[in-house]
């Protein structure tokens, strides 16, 4: 491949990709503020480990170029940054269990992409994770459905869930689980859509920290289930949105 | 919910699941030939760790039972067993690379499920793990189509296999890496389907046997992209399958 | 307490242990003869990781003590020196799936202890841990039933060997599996006798050498479940045979 | 096995485990309430990583059900949350080094059930860890003894306790220790009853967080000895007293 | 070599090192003061673990023998504490997202040594981790370019930034990343000078603390690049400095 | 920036990295032949883990290509294919204790870079790594000098070889050690040029396989110095080299 | 060996021990103030990880029983519990930098032993663990001299101190050391006495948590050195004191 | 501490070292043929890693500079090359349990240092690194004991070897064990001489290769002891003659 073709090919996959814009805020970030148009996923803005002020400033950045930002793990001097800053007729969402932050314009409107994802979680201490999965999903355009609560301990509290999830047809099925992780191979084995297991922190002794939950479900002897990182809520929820999406835009075809 | 209540829940997730048949061989194994039935993948044999006669008798079984049967990680012995046991008009398939071995009946053939899964590879090395995933995707009726050695040393290698990719239409791509694992996450950031990364286990030193490209898959910060466990070919064949079959299923509808 | 009282004290439970006897053997071991009577366990004898002829001495030393010895992980070239050494009426039984040997004396016979000890396997792998189980179990005097791949990928397998298991009145159960470990779980959550939990190294990635299945077993959500070290056999048989046998002790009174 | 003896084994299985009731407590908790007549253990509410609220809502929900609800790992807000919604009638305990927390109903009695459970820790900061198993096998019917800071750096401590418990004739000795965690090695060497080993966190530098203590249980060169997660005073408590309730279930038959 | 061949050598290196003074403070450090003029980097004060009285002691002892302290991870108490000890006419200067702390004396002037050290952070939140490499390198004499944000999720944002540095003839690269930490491996596939991987601590779950990060680093398939410790500023400031400095030496001969 | 913009930074990246050429070969692998050009260092092949079919097939393409190809970790296997591959006119040249292997066109000559390299092992078992990154080094055109067997244990076997290598001016000092990785460390502290630690997996019980070395390198409390991975020879020769040009490309200006 | 002999071997055994009492405290403790006498080091009160009361409770009774207790790691309110408890005519001394508490008896005087304990540390920040040793090698009767921060990265400040060690003659030298721990490898290539490294936690990143240090300290090169755990002065202390103990006995023999 | 003090200092330590000597060999090996004068310890040949001629050659050099060679962990080929090469006159010796050889030249002869050193192993697999302990401490010049299989599982079997050792009035206790290596904390908890445990290889599943005999004994309760790596049966006998060589210095005292 000579530089010309090169110059060609990246031509090419820029049209298909459509847009790079970037916005740079004062030399401190620099916003893929292209991304959704490109992946048709938005640009989540990770509050933890960053100073709330500056937070507040790529939030603001963001909801002036494309109408929304999508805050996670913020805690209350990042609500607080980000409150104070917000323009009027913003709307401002904060959802306590989970701490993820939404910002939007007054004519703001998520476009539903027709993609059906369904979550369940092993126990209560997972519903933080699931629910941040579910905001992610939703913003870009899926519809979903939760149920908590329905781990491996006792299965029998686990088929009336499935059930109902099964019959609205869902296109792909999050399961959140601590622990020893079981559940989402036990669900693996009994459906005929895509797992994505999301393992999270609660855990203690061997293992501890997600480790056992995560090599559980790294391991799994079901097939036709993929996983994402410890407490990895937005990026399971991204995946499962990118997953539903794809099969939502060839259901809504004519 | 009540015991009666219990009761048909399950017989509801029963009909769901149409299939539970079971087949006992000789009481080292309990084969479960309903499962392509309920999830619309096949049981997998995995040689490795296994008698050879003992697969050969699982083999023949399920071919008997279901027209074919798959077998991975096989070495010579288990190759040879399994020949030995063949009835005659069936017919065997070896690929030396990921030592997958596929026999099936004389009048045995995949049924097309309209499903596009495209592979990458970051290197020559990650090859094996990537041909397995291909048979069994393939074997579960998707399409396929593979590119190898374009990993992130020299970014420039990736941008026409990807191009081609995209220009297929593929409803998720495969990303096969070992070392550093940064393959999907470059990918991830530029293509709007899902991503499955698969990590290898080629690698040495600190982070040796995978675990360093694990690790990096896990923590991307590209949005869109689940994992697999290392060399895991037969996983993430089956998950990527699955999903493809999913958009196949809503594709091919008139 | 005293030093005289110290004195008592020991001898007190010298009398409740009742023998202490031991046998030193060529100054390469001690064998502990009074175990069996102190414990009612024998001394197992590993033949991992030591000479060939070492283990032929210690097996023929125990069999002339106690009238049977019981040797795990024997290679071939330790089963050729024991054999070389039986002595005329002496028996020997080598079981290859689990490497064990067993050897004993024209006139020795297993007293019954009363006690009974299920065994699961999830999958055709794991047979050889469980095998070494059951060997242990029954030579201390335990009835034993095993059902083998029974494993969580496919839930409605486990069912009949479980009511089987139920029936016969169980015990306890050892739940032998590798990979993600899940079937020990989802069996502790249903029944109502003590499970042990036995991870075995049937596994591959991240977790491997069965570090997933053990993480998994210990961070059980169900309750009524312990766990021995991972390859187990000889330790889950003896933990399992401890506790029928207390059982045994008092379903036998008159 | 057809669909039809599925459903046939599964109800057997039912009968024998006879109750699967459930209770969801406003979409967070699915509370197994039928877990305690199936298994013969109560549900036991982690109340770590859970909204204080939360904690209070379910445990009232379970003293209503079942006329007792036992907390573990309850720090203050938690204890105050659940004395707060207390009914009139009620009565709370709380022991402050073990942090449970037991509630229950004015008339509900804890049935003995005929089991010994016998404790040793092997300092004087693994009590909280004993305590936590000792409540929970006393709740589920055992009689129980404990013996504190009786560990191997002076031997001579380890008999008279040791002595006591097998006059008492305990049916399983849980072993409670961190640093080295070589007491249960020591104990299951001298007696004939199941041990079961308990590690906890108690411990520096490297194998720190109870890892040493765990690996070491595990390793045990002693016969008769399973193990539980590090801290799980929970689970020992529960598969102590599984173990010691199937024995009391024979000891008190006329 | 005899004895009196090794004091030559000794003299030799002696002299070619310079200056091998030490200072004394108070019995709890020995100040290398001749370590700027032996190694062309000067000792840095890590005030982490130090209690404050005592970095405020050293740091003033450093500015009475060489004119200048540098002080890194500094926390309030620290920075009080050598503020209060400050002479008339010294100058402090405090960086608070890096938390150094410079003290020099009036006169103090760095020297530039004419080699040139380049910078680039793939997220906002490895800011803190560049700016102490930052500051060490032109405390020793460098002139340093940095770039934050340029991450691979979106590899279009690296291009400008990695234009400017190279026109500008940058000696080497640093390149501080977390998460997955593919960035060095992308630059270092682009340009022809040494590039340094710096991993942060930024990232959560498997590979947590920089640990995937490092590993990725570690493992990487582009040549041309080495890595320091995780968060490790100081570090990597002075390696690229040591490297740009022996640069710089040449390029400013005449 | 604009898309155009986009495609202009590309273009400039292109003239600066001068060649982005590809070879393909057999669909097994995309020779990255341009590397040189660009980055000033050849594309190595890692025999270890691939065919050696492919390995000849792919170093022949690369002599065609470049008049120069570089294989390391070849067993002999490896080596016999490639040398039936070789045209006439080629030389081969194999290193034993490295594994090295050289092919060079009948007119091939390194071009010197005026880089100067020292090498320093700390016993005798890390020759084999240092040898694969002096070849690496000489390959890129530098000078070499090494020296073997210096370690810390008796440090005056230190100081004669440093003299030397700080005499003949080297530009940076690569220090291969294992078991715990100290020399490093010191030497660091004693010259005033860059050096690079490259741990070796001589090494044995706690923090074996090289783990302990690289550890220590990463902690090292000397300033100065830069790690690769364990056993990393090729990395490590590459990055000095690429250090060492740099000065060079300045030393020998006019 | 029978019974009976086993009792006299006790007998011996507890003649050579000379002492084996016990003290139990409110059911929390049992201390073995015997063990001075027997071992000839006392039992050390750990606070860490015990309630104020516990401490002060056992502490009261050890100088009850023995004229001395030994406190480590003790904070502000293990310190106000104990001075609260503290009988007229006792005298309670406190380290603030390594929290070691000694309460006396108004007659206690330790007792020399003539054994001489030589202590080294790496850097400013390892002198609490260094402290700890040095306080219980002295209450156990030795003779102590201790220099600080003498660490490798400039080896020139090592060998003052190292040379007033060798001439007063230490008899054991400990050298406490956190980061890379190479100082204890550098030592014991010098010096011809008995060394023992302390590995300090003090490190970051890779290794962190002194797990570099310890791991560098067991693969060291130089023989004639063992280890203690990290952050272990209380063990390093008690083994250099046994050994210089020991020493001592035959150097002050008439 | 000025220049010409630093050399001072060095001059007295290598007064107090007495030599330097060193002798290169073929530029693979810098024999520190000075170290047993300078630290009462012979270097010892490991040839594990090593070139079989290599080794025969820094072999013959020992023996011809020192009058004997001491190699350990020696394979067949290591032996058979180090046989060609004796010269008449030389005596050889190997031990095939530890693979030890021994070269000694005609006239050479052990100095007896005065020294006792006392040996325990917990099982029989234990022997060969405990051998390799005895014979360093041997050729040292102290006088050893050893007694083999008196682990922990069957305490009476430790009584009597212990009580052989106390009479025998041992200076240092080596104890050697794997698996969960309690031995040693038990053995210190009785005796009053310092403990140097071993860990060993010897173990399976979590905490397998020595890692939780490791982890036990730097954990242990019992003070007095430290700790060598794993399988460190040279170290161990180093440093346990180097403490019994002090004694034996004043022992011998007239």
């Amino acid at each position: 491949m000579a530089v010309s073709e090169f110059q060609r090919s990246l031509r090419t996959l820029q049209k298909k990709n459509r847009m790079l814009a970037l916005k740079e805020i004062s030399n401190i970030a620099r916003l893929d503020v292209g991304r959704e148009i490109r992946k048709g996923l938005p640009e989540i803005i990770l509050a933890e480990g960053k100073e709330p002020g500056d937070v507040a400033k790529i939030a603001r950045s963001m909801v002036e170029q494309t109408g929304r930002a999508i805050i996670s793990r913020a805690n209350r001097a990042h609500l607080k940054a980000v409150r104070s800053r917000i323009r009027d007729g913003y709307r401002l969402e904060f959802m306590p269990r989970s701490r993820m932050v939404l910002v939007k314009s007054g004519s703001y409107k998520t476009k539903p992409n027709g993609g059906r994802v369904g979550l369940l979680t092993a126990g209560t201490s997972d519903i933080p994770v699931a629910e941040e999965a579910e905001v992610v999903a939703r913003e870009m355009g899926c519809d979903t459905r939760a149920y908590y609560d329905v781990g491996v301990a006792g299965l029998h509290r686990l088929f009336e869930p499935l059930k109902q999830l099964l019959r609205w047809d869902a296109d792909v099925i999050l399961v959140v689980a601590g622990r020893e992780g079981a559940l989402p191979t036990v669900v693996a084995g009994m459906v005929d859509v895509p797992v994505v297991g999301v393992p999270t922190s609660r855990s203690y002794g061997f293992g501890e920290k997600g480790l056992a939950a995560l090599a559980a479900m790294l391991q799994s002897c079901s097939l036709g289930m993929s996983v994402v990182n410890i407490d990895g809520g937005v990026g399971a929820g991204a995946v499962a949105a990118m997953i539903a999406k794809r099969v939502g835009q060839f259901r809504r075809r004519p």
